[in-house]
């Protein structure tokens, strides 16, 4: 029989399950619309389109369980889809059109805001930034904040373990779930989402599905820890002379004010300019530009620590040492935020001249100032002219190393040799110093080679005992995270 | 063929396989004289003592691999221990003597303190307070901290997910942990090691080592996050009329010292009368009895905060509105070494009265008093005249609920009793207002049926689904945490 016939009968046989499933889903959790469900299939960076019959929108957990069970009944594979902000592609269907897009937007109810637990537990398609509110409004604070807050979705947040700006005080995503539930892939209801503390009874198998990326269940719920509010917040745009400085200013920062730093995050002189250039209603924040700038955010819930006094004594010692050259300090309000832009919109420059190579590299904090020296060389040598874009999250070890096309070449053509030819030396670099080739984008489908190349063979066969235990029918989001 | 003999035939077969191990393995590695031996064979509570014909201490993690692969090969099981601290018999074999004690104790290498990146690298056999001192040296602080720091090993710390008295600000072990190595059940290494704070590379597989207490592979080594050192600590002993009170006081002082709230312990007046009768050269901290205390402790890392005006302060306003009635302030030394004393002891002076049943319970802090109240009702109700010993890390929700015979008991033959008839109506409660049965201690072989009984069955499902993959021949730790 001929392999042709083979997989066009299986294609078929596919189509059928699929219209089984989609003829047993209660008919207003499913659109086949296809100018709807093509609002689906695109990834954030527009990596790819992938192909689906259907969205399935969900309304409740039990929605959920029933969607699952069908679906792991009939074989039928489901790509779960939060605010679809994923850098990797870890959210957007292959194209062969054999998979449903399972978006969890529905789900966002706030279901319970314990104020004197410190949480509050809430639905997987709950926005970031409502959530933010929700906890601000109870006179707390919930702690995880990144650039995409208006339209990441927690269930997302978490099945990539998010980082952000608040990673430095509050960790990693992983670090603010108390407790979780989900859809297990036969359809089972995985209940831990007790707001508990503490809790060790048994293998803590939410841990497993926090930056699984929704392949080994789907979060439907989640408690999160909420923190003190900051009563006080201080911001200062510095302006450093020697990139060496950074771990030794942080540390200063951090010892002076006893952990009330709460972000610490880079941004190079290329990457102003470019945000500069690209914006020309912003206005730099200091006298004279610099090779290197560093956002520092310093915030206590105490009324009574004199923060802005210590920031400003930091400031002049770090000024009298020369590791400071120039900064400016705002105290909040409509000062603070011009300074959070400089920041925040770097990436809407990159787009603005065609989008960068983004290197989303960790290393120590130690080894980082050699690390973007070394990797700004490296590109220097081969990169016949691309232009550097340097910033993040480095209090946390985290730079988003990223390379631009050079003016006058073709953005997408430069973009896919830059990928071929000189991106694996830099994350060879990485990894060379102790460092990790993916942050916190995660892997998707965009990482799965780098993954491969430079993972620890046990681990990646760890990882595949476990999604062959857990999801033997391979029925969620197919050939993202593990091949 | 009669069972008894198949039995004998195959505890023969057993040995014959113990032996097989036992000569492959370099003669210095094992241990077999029993006299020896005989001290790895009883937990650390004395619930049980099993046998095993010998000891493995390895010396390096290449030493860990071969042992365990060469158990893998002949299908010997090991029982990994470290500082045989467990309060669940989680370290102690069993007593059919068909396994083999693997203890870490001589893996005891510092590897590394990276003080810019705030991480000490370190192996699985090296003493918590050992760390600690390291860390101390270094500049920094491990901001691990429990009762038995001076004997349990950070292996055993991580394998249970350890808590103590610092969790409030610093969270359990787990939340400390940048990178693990471990030798998997087939022998293969997991180094996942690197001490990043960012690595979002696939499943995050350390998460599943650490509270697995050893039955999903052996922890050899930890890359662990430091923190600025505390300059300044400031201990409190406060008197509280009502125990309702607890989750405003603490509130209060969280957002009066902006989190600087390390410690929140809760101390009945039960636990402390027991602990001044058993240890007569100790004092009462206050001028009179209250019924309830909490020894509170403030510390930060800035030398400009006025961390002794604000607990002052703090302090201060919460007499004038009769939240607390009496308190005493220490500010680091002796005298604050003399504070703690009266929260750490309190087990001695349990152990002085013939020992308690204990009930490691967390529940939210919203309902910790209730809870508190609620159970010691139910205790005076149907214990027929146990002595209650209500102490522990209530700032965390966990309350470690004891019970001790009443005077004139045989306390072996009451506390049995009292974990038939009564403990089941405790943890009842417990998880009827949202709680678990088991809040630091882990399930080890002790608590089985409460698994069992409270877990959730998808939950059980899939920690039994990841046993069997991980460790498909059931040689690590068996009979622990999962059936």
């Amino acid at each position: 029989m001929p392999a042709c016939y083979e997989a066009s009968r299986c294609a078929e046989a596919g189509m059928d399950r699929i219209d089984t499933v989609l003829k047993a889903v209660p008919e207003d959790l499913v659109t086949t619309d296809q100018d709807v469900v093509a609002r689906y299939l695109t990834d954030f960076r527009k990596y790819m389109t992938g192909a689906s019959r259907a969205v399935l929108r969900p309304r409740t957990t039990e929605d959920v369980r029933r969607i699952v069970a069908l679906c792991a009944e009939h074989g039928v594979p489901l790509v779960p889809q939060g605010g679809n902000t994923s850098y990797c592609a870890a959210a957007t269907p292959g194209v062969a059109g054999d998979e449903l897009v399972l978006s969890l937007e529905r789900l966002n109810a706030i279901r319970e805001v314990d104020a004197p637990n410190l949480s509050l537990t809430a639905e997987a398609g709950c926005v970031l930034s409502v959530l933010q509110e929700t906890a601000d409004a109870a006179g707390l604070m919930l702690p995880l904040d990144l650039g995409s807050r208006q339209s990441c979705q927690i269930g997302g947040n978490l099945s990539t373990n998010a980082g952000g700006v608040s990673v430095l005080k509050y960790g990693m995503a992983r670090d603010l779930v108390l407790g979780l539930e989900a859809v297990l892939p036969d359809g089972q209801l995985l209940d831990v989402l007790q707001p508990l503390r503490k809790n060790n009874t048994g293998y803590d198998v939410k841990q497993l599905l926090l930056g699984a990326e929704g392949t080994l269940g789907i979060i439907t719920a989640v408690s999160l820890k909420l923190v003190r509010k900051s009563v006080q917040t201080v911001t200062a745009f510095l302006a450093i002379p020697e990139i060496d400085a950074l771990t030794q200013i942080l540390a200063r920062a951090q010892a002076y004010t006893g952990e009330c730093i709460t972000s610490f995050e880079y941004v190079s002189d290329h990457s102003l300019r470019m945000l500069l250039a690209a914006r020309s209603e912003l206005r730099h924040p200091l006298t004279a530009p610099n090779p290197h700038y560093v956002l520092l955010e310093a915030q206590t819930a105490s009324p009574v620590f004199p923060l802005e006094d210590a920031v400003s004594q930091l400031l002049e010692q770090l000024m009298e040492e020369g590791l400071v050259t120039d900064g400016t300090l705002a105290s909040g309000g409509a000062q603070r935020d011009a300074l959070w832009v400089l920041r925040e919109h770097i990436p809407e420059a990159e787009v603005a001249n065609g989008g960068s190579v983004k290197h989303d590299v960790s290393v120590t904090t130690s080894r980082l100032p050699a690390f973007v020296k070394e990797a700004s060389a490296l590109v220097e040598d081969h990169s016949e002219g691309g232009r550097l874009s340097i910033y993040g999250h480095v209090g946390d070890g985290n730079v988003h190393f990223n390379v631009v096309a050079p003016v006058g070449a073709v953005p997408a053509t430069y973009k896919a040799w830059f990928e071929r030819e000189v991106s694996p030396r830099i994350y060879d670099l990485a990894v060379a110093m102790g460092g990790s080739f993916g942050a916190e984008y995660g892997i998707g489908r965009v990482k799965l080679d780098l993954l491969d190349r430079y993972g620890n063979p046990a681990k990646i066969a760890l990882m595949r005992a476990i999604k062959t235990a857990v999801d033997p029918k391979n029925i969620l989001n197919p050939g993202k995270v593990v091949r």
